[in-house]
């Protein structure tokens, strides 16, 4: 869900930058620094756009140059050649005079060098500043203060929140969002004192409150017991004093141990790995593991159909964007002692860089594991006992989108494996309801009583990966491995069966469409030109969780805009302009972009540069330990090397 | 898979111990001291058993009280009144003048009060002594010298490993191991260098090779590579000094935070959690959890049907002991610098007590994890972030079985969350072949090339768990929760679809045994008599991970004996003596005891107290970064309160 609230309150953290912080540029996949988006805002605005009545920017980025480039670049700055400039450019997407244009900014010749309108459906991402609008001009409508006068609360005690209002099939639509308010009281858990049964549409062009209905009262939850407070600060847990650390990070570029990638932060999509490479110490070289990592979408419907709900049906990464959404990290809570942090910019809707601090931390993760070990008492005379700890660098963000706050990790192992990690915490939304007790409940309520007067509705979360991966190369393929009981034929032996590993390039998109299901198979990702040193295909096995897919009917408009949900795994032909899994244009979407309409192409993918996709997915069913604040849940996947080294690369330095 | 090598060494870190090292009982459920393992040996020894030719001892353990009678002696230790003392009694079982005897031995009587000939199926554990016997035996053999000659190798240079047989239909059968044998000639990895072709029974009772078959000669793989050591140790990473440490040890019982519950080292499980009681805040009490929980049963078939391995279908748990495989565990390799240790005692075949020193380490663990956090801005004119570390608290065994090691992990949480743990780590069964490239290969080699000559045989891990859980008390149920995707049926929204939980407690065991699926559903253990403040059920929940069933056939002779691998889960009534899965004598076992027996009675499972049984399964694929070690490949499931506690429990101390 994604909340934005509100007050002046955001200065506090989103300190606007002018053209004092400058930063050369290292890396041609670097985000925009400070003085590049101030560049852009004035080529803009001294462009022939500086006309338009109420411009306001819903999405800056850095316009990538091609991959051919980057891996160009990166390939020459290795052998110390003098690499490549890159001719800096950014893809700004504003609204103004009512219409949707999608810019691409020239840096270097400072001019617009395209200037598109957007007519499909759809809308960009929405900002900060109208959100907060939407919120405190709600707040101030005749129609909602009698709607508080007449449940005899207080307009000081209330907040409000904009919620993105989704798609239902209207023909017509308008830019606006639903508003749903909290009476706080004293309290400052505002999601478990919802003012439930008023209907409110705000309109983001015209500014105002333009439906407005208030339908029935609900009993208000209780305020006590609602609290969560960290406990008194405590001298420990401190961290890992490595004294040997391997991390080196100069600018976005991060080495530790054999890995070397690019980190980056991103309005949309959070946190970025890129360029991610690991080196073969038999083969004496770098080798290309993940060319792009990011999650592209996500999916958050609830299973309430009533009219307080249905629209609930969150695509934060589009609508919103996980990085606009990125918390300033703790240190010590969010990221243990021993964590390097990196700052990132956001870009306001008057196209002002504003500095979060803290937006990314890395650091080397010692948790006690056994990386690997073994006793050999086989050998006469010796008792041969080896063994090392586990150490792993994690790269993390977090985004607190309203309630919710997702812990999102990339972590690096020695052994050339990725996991990749989502922890869910934060707190639940819930709805009203005059019942203290289940035992009172004869109807469908769509959740669980997580307290008197209080419940927590069903929902998912869907994560989709975008998994651009280049295992030692562009030209890979993906196998499908099937693990298949066979009979014995000829008993030479009374061993009557056995399983055997049946391997299956898949050919074209509709193949490689996948929802997991319980038999065992193996998927990976292939380079189909290379071979190890005894002949088996060079690859990566995507490893998946726990898993989930979408539950919701297939006509249902929700899932028509993320059809995607229903396979939990796609593959596609690398196509730079396939990024978002739910289409660019989420807010509202049709579901006529996006990961469903590409691959309806049903394009070759073998031995082709492939892009993976996967969908972490959560079935929520709430209980009372997620009240009043959820223990963090999580899962993961893992990206793992087979086949990929001639043997474990622990032992190259043996 | 089990081995058992052997050479005087064993005295090195087993270390027979006299009447020195006594310590007074504690808890019913400690293991046996060493003083009382002296004591049943000598009430054996000067019993009517003393005439018997080759007395062995292949198991010794506590003859556990009534669970009723255990339950009291805690409540009434709480109370602070005198607890009652217990008569200590163990379970022995010997082999004697060719026969298997159960025994009840009598620690305060001093007298055998039971003495049984079994005469089932199957056989009791296999004694270190024996195996070790096997194997120098079979290396003097003059025939195995003459294969040896003919291959040109020096016996000086063979280790030679005893294998289980298994059972496939003989109807006669003796006890007996099939031996493997390596030419080590140098290295230490002995796995990578199989001498194969030979096929050799080695019969225990007579001690001697009775089968004999050198059927052919394949290519020793090369030595080059195969090492692993340990890399020169780095000062780092010690461990979070957390000076508010929260964990104590007293003998065998372990109280950390809210938890508190009892350790026991035993030589067949390996590690026993027991009696683990969260304290309830709210409720100013201990809630009871789980009552025992341990590895019931391992099997390990491996997918090669030919000669040479069509029998290696390993019952590690029955056939030889979890404990009895225990490692001495390595400081700041296996377990962190903060870690505590325990030591246990393993009994040997002429009932000696040994000592193993640190066969359990418990710590704390601090991985960088967040255990909750949230930051709020929807209170004007303030920004609350809030959060906490998570630590938790492991307890940790290694299992070196052979070529295997399993790491066993047991992490208790905050929130009343226990997640059981499983590494594999250490070396895999490998053949020989003269293949030195995959493209070579026109016929089924039943496994990976992991280097030129080798080949790394398929196989599988199923471990399965024995979880008597005591919800809040005995009278238990059982509880499958589907989620249901639902049509909207009076549209009043224009949303279609959503989901529900349909909650069906299951009254009999047959309908309890389950093979998961990809549907949506979750699986609880739930109190029928008690509820929640707002009447939700109160339960744990068991969060599979990923996990497999055996893909044999249902036909084939080891899943006979290990049938119970093609569901995942089992729940039966509790019974004292339903413990191991695959049957008390898993040696050669035809499938006549264990889970899969007893569950044919149907026995009703609802609202009383009942056992939960869980199999983790691996489908192993091997892959060359298997070789020559193995990076730790890891697998868990999660118990997790569910409605157990009225709101999260972190939250009662805020």
């Amino acid at each position: 869900m994604l909340s934005m609230n509100f007050s002046i309150i955001l200065v506090l953290f989103f300190v606007a930058i002018n053209f004092l912080n400058t930063q050369s540029f290292q890396h041609p996949l670097d985000p925009l620094s400070p003085k590049e988006i101030n560049e852009i805002r004035a080529i803009i605005e001294n462009s022939h756009l500086k006309t338009l009545t109420n411009l306001t920017y819903h999405f800056v980025d850095v316009d990538e140059p091609e991959k051919d480039d980057v891996l160009h670049w990166l390939s020459s700055t290795k052998s110390n050649r003098q690499p490549k400039s890159f001719p800096r450019r950014a893809k700004v997407v504003v609204i103004g005079g009512k219409q949707t244009r999608e810019l691409i900014v020239d840096l270097s010749k400072r001019s617009i060098v395209l200037d598109h309108v957007y007519k499909g459906h759809g809308y960009p991402p929405l900002t900060f500043e109208e959100l907060l609008q939407a919120s405190l001009l709600t707040q101030k409508d005749p129609r909602f203060l009698t709607s508080l006068s007449k449940r005899n609360l207080k307009s000081s005690q209330v907040s409000c929140l904009p919620l993105t209002k989704g798609w239902f099939g209207e023909h017509v639509s308008k830019r606006a969002v639903k508003i749903t308010c909290f009476y706080r009281n004293g309290t400052t858990n505002i999601y478990g004192r919802p003012i439930n049964g008023i209907t409110i549409i705000f309109d983001l062009e015209l500014l105002k409150v333009t439906t407005y209905m208030d339908r029935y009262r609900a009993p208000l939850p209780k305020a006590e017991g609602t609290e969560f407070h960290s406990r008194p600060l405590k001298p420990g847990p401190s961290f890992p004093n490595t004294t040997n650390s391997k991390l080196s990070i100069q600018g976005n570029v991060v080495t530790w141990g054999d890995w070397k990638f690019h980190v980056a932060f991103n309005s949309r999509a959070g946190v970025i790995i890129s360029t991610a490479s690991i080196f073969d110490s038999k083969e004496n070289k770098y080798r290309r593991v993940l060319y792009r990592g990011h999650v592209s979408e996500t999916f958050v419907p609830y299973m309430d159909p009533t009219e307080d709900w249905y629209y609930r049906t969150f695509m934060d990464v589009g609508e919103f964007g996980f990085g606009k959404a990125a918390d300033s990290l703790q240190p010590l809570v969010d990221c243990p002692g021993n964590a390097r942090f990196m700052d990132g910019y956001l870009i306001d809707g008057f196209g002002m860089p504003n500095l979060l601090p803290r937006a990314i931390c890395i650091f080397e993760k010692y948790s006690g594991d056994v990386a690997w070990r073994h006793t050999e008492i086989g050998v006469p005379g010796r008792v041969i006992r080896d063994g090392e700890p586990e150490v792993t660098l994690v790269v993390r963000m977090i985004a607190t989108v309203g309630n919710y706050d997702y812990i999102l990790d990339w972590e690096f192992r020695q052994t050339g494996s990725i996991t990749v990690g989502v922890g869910l915490t934060g707190v639940l939304e819930m709805k009203a309801t005059s019942y203290t007790s289940t035992d009172q409940i004869k109807e469908e309520v769509y959740g669980t009583m997580v307290a008197p007067n209080l419940i927590a509705i069903n929902h998912d979360h869907f994560l989709t990966y975008y998994l651009d991966l280049d295992i030692d190369g562009d030209n890979n393929s993906f196998m499908k491995s099937s693990l298949q009981s066979k009979r014995v034929k000829r008993m030479t032996t009374p061993r009557k069966s056995y399983w055997r590993v049946k391997n299956k390039i898949l050919k074209r998109e509709a193949e490689a469409r996948i929802r997991l299901d319980s038999k065992p198979t193996q998927l990976l990702v292939v380079n189909s030109n290379k071979k190890t040193n005894v002949g088996n295909l060079i690859g990566y096995q995507l490893v998946t969780g726990q898993s989930a897919y979408s539950l919701l009917a297939n006509d249902d408009y929700p899932q028509i805009r993320t059809a995607y949900t229903k396979y939990q795994v796609w593959v596609t032909p690398y196509d730079k302009s396939e990024r978002w899994a739910g289409g660019f244009y989420a807010d509202q979407s049709h579901g006529d972009d996006g990961l469903t309409v590409w691959t309806r192409r049903n394009r070759k993918i073998e031995n082709k540069d492939i892009v993976l996709w996967y969908t972490m997915g959560f079935h929520h069913v709430p209980s009372q330990e997620d009240f009043p604040i959820m223990a963090t849940l999580r899962s993961s996947f893992e990206l793992k090397p087979t086949n990929f080294f001639d043997q474990n690369p622990i032992t190259y330095k043996s």
